[in-house]
């Protein structure tokens, strides 16, 4: 896939996702849904890449849905393959009824490569809601936020309703996205939204010591498996239904040649050499779950 | 229904709810629940109503349940209609069975507006915990909390073991819930209890401004909806689940008047003239839930 | 079952349970686990001992699994009873499959009375992520932290997954689990991991005086209630379901000698002294749930 909307960039172990739309302030674009989706499938597949950072071209991070058709921007009726029938009703469960916030957001979610967010200026709408299926984020003091959906007549997407209140809290959540206020840096520190704020010019050097942090030191494959294991973890009931995934990743993983590396290495005082990839070596048991299907 | 123990007024589209025994700290009792269960329903059937704000009158938010009955104050055996029968045994599992608090604190969730408590003296017992299924909560410098079950030989009610450990940390619920201790708004601040401390005479019109900010730029219709997709978000095992619903918010809501205005005006750098109404034009696939009974 | 591995001692209600191996860093072992087991066992059963310390003898609070076996030191194959079999197949639902951290984690998750961790030194691996499940922890300014099991090759253990993202949100859960880095008391007082920092001399008596807040003015049998309500009240996808066993506990405690005392204490303005045994009178509800078996 060739990407018109988005930059695709490897270096040091790091893919850089940038959001390319400059003079549109990086507005969301079905393209750029489909061409960030192959991105993250292309990092997943490098073995090359230890991380992913996602930041924007210009003064924007997004500044949301893409707004040029006016009054109809939300309103799928008319269009090709529309799930909203002439005389209005609607067909919720057809899959060309999915949100293309959620789509992207889910295809962050189970992501392979660790992700940091690096927000360079205003996130809004789905500029803010695709950040949250993220690991981490940062902000420049330029960045703002805003959950807008409820001043545009819409409701928050992207999966946010799930991933927003573990984030910073259900009080918070409820706050912002029923005023849809915007707000600054300053205040998304403070919620919890973003862990540091920094000075424009520092925005990328920071978001590549945090990738870099992930990248460096840690086996790939365990990285991979953490990174599921934390997500996953929050949906489970109980934490026997954890014990029963790690106690299966201590045995596969305590049995390769990551572990009898990162032992030694350990008890040499060295840096480890790991060598398993995640593209041939993840354990027998992963995927551990069955995706559920949209309906 | 006639209110005894509350106030119900509603101006500017914010409704204030005045627990009003000020001789007895706002003590709580059954009649009090019935009388703020039917202004929660009252509130709801008002389109004139944007949000909701609960406070105490006198010196006073509610000093927990009524002890005049005094040692037998928690017992329910003997009453009419108990569930506790002559011989001890227990029918867990009738309805009158069902704790006084979670009736009003499971209402409260199911709100359709958004609700501001307004702590404005001590919060002990039932006056504590049916404050976690409100959205955001401000105090005054007077508030006093106290999560007092455990010293009177009983437990946290109110269905406080769902919502507190998700608003302020299992740690800090655990801390506060087994130790029963007394403490003042400025630990409840940094505890995440509370969003702000105010000087006593400021405290109504901190909660006024936060109501405002809900109910004046915000498409009516879209925060109810976003009201309940965040809360019910927060019991959502898998993101998968939300997609499903915002999906379904995102197609029906932007085929709305509402969002040809929203937008419209958004792009007219005006405020939104919101049409749609809660009473009326809830979309088609709202309640999304079957909402479970007691048993 | 004598301690060998770790210390017990009751004072004041209070008891301590002291890793002891100062020699080895407190390095966790088989037989630790036993004895640690065993040791919540006894505590469970005393109803001499309100609230339980846990802390670490020596310089070190527990350096992580004991490393003595070298390289293989996470490889279960060739051991006896493996579930790895000759040609590297793993039986992972064997009970031999099961991960010894969590263990002893979800023996610390059933725990009926309160438990506080005093962490004196460094906590690595094992060493911290047997803390997790513990109701409040302090930390040393000696203290130390790391979650290690990315940079040796293996994956978080001991139900991590369900409780760090829990206590201290899914993005510093992350950033800790990928980078495997240690990190100081500080940093863990500003996650929300430690509630508190002490200098090295005050750590046990600031341990005893939160420990003796639970055990000294609540009623024993309404903390070990309250302790897995709130714990399992996390677990919960609707408030329903809390309304379901608070309402039993309003009901059977109400009823019960310790809620006439503690009212009538609490008219009388002075200490209650609560009959009721944590032995004999949980009520007969308890344990509502069926506990999940490893599989």
């Amino acid at each position: 896939m060739t990407y018109e909307q988005i930059r695709y960039e490897v270096s040091d172990h790091i893919a850089t996702l940038t959001l390319h739309r400059p003079d549109k302030l990086n507005a969301y674009t079905v393209r750029m849904m489909e061409e960030m989706i192959d991105a993250f499938d292309r990092a997943d597949a490098d073995d090359d890449v230890g991380a992913i950072i996602v930041t924007g071209d210009g003064r924007a991070f997004c500044a949301g849905a893409d707004l040029e058709m006016g009054a109809k921007a939300f309103d799928a009726a008319g269009q090709p393959g529309s799930p909203i029938a002439a005389d209005g009703t609607i067909d919720y469960s057809a899959d060309s009824a999915r949100d293309y916030g959620g789509r992207l957001t889910l295809r962050i979610f189970e992501s392979l490569k660790p992700v940091i967010g690096a927000i360079n200026g205003p996130a809004i709408g789905i500029g803010v809601t695709m950040l949250l299926p993220m690991d981490i984020r940062v902000a420049s003091e330029n960045a703002k936020f805003g959950f807008a959906f409820a001043r545009r007549g819409i409701v928050p997407e992207g999966a946010s309703m799930w991933f927003l209140p573990r984030i910073v809290g259900i009080s918070q959540a409820l706050d912002w996205c029923m005023s849809g206020r915007t707000f600054g840096a300053a205040e998304a520190h403070g919620g919890g939204l973003v862990c540091d704020v920094t000075a424009p010019g520092d925005l990328i050097a920071t978001a590549r010591a945090i990738a870099a942090s992930y990248a460096e030191s840690s086996a790939p494959v365990s990285v991979a498996l953490t990174r599921q294991m934390l997500w996953r973890g929050l949906g489970m009931a109980h934490p026997m239904e954890a014990h029963r995934i790690d106690s299966r990743g201590v045995l596969a993983r305590g049995h390769s040649a990551d572990a009898m590396e990162g032992v030694t290495a350990f008890l040499e005082k060295r840096e480890a050499n790991f060598p398993d990839r995640v593209s041939i070596d993840m354990p027998d048991y992963f995927p551990w779950w069955d995706e559920p299907e949209y309906r």
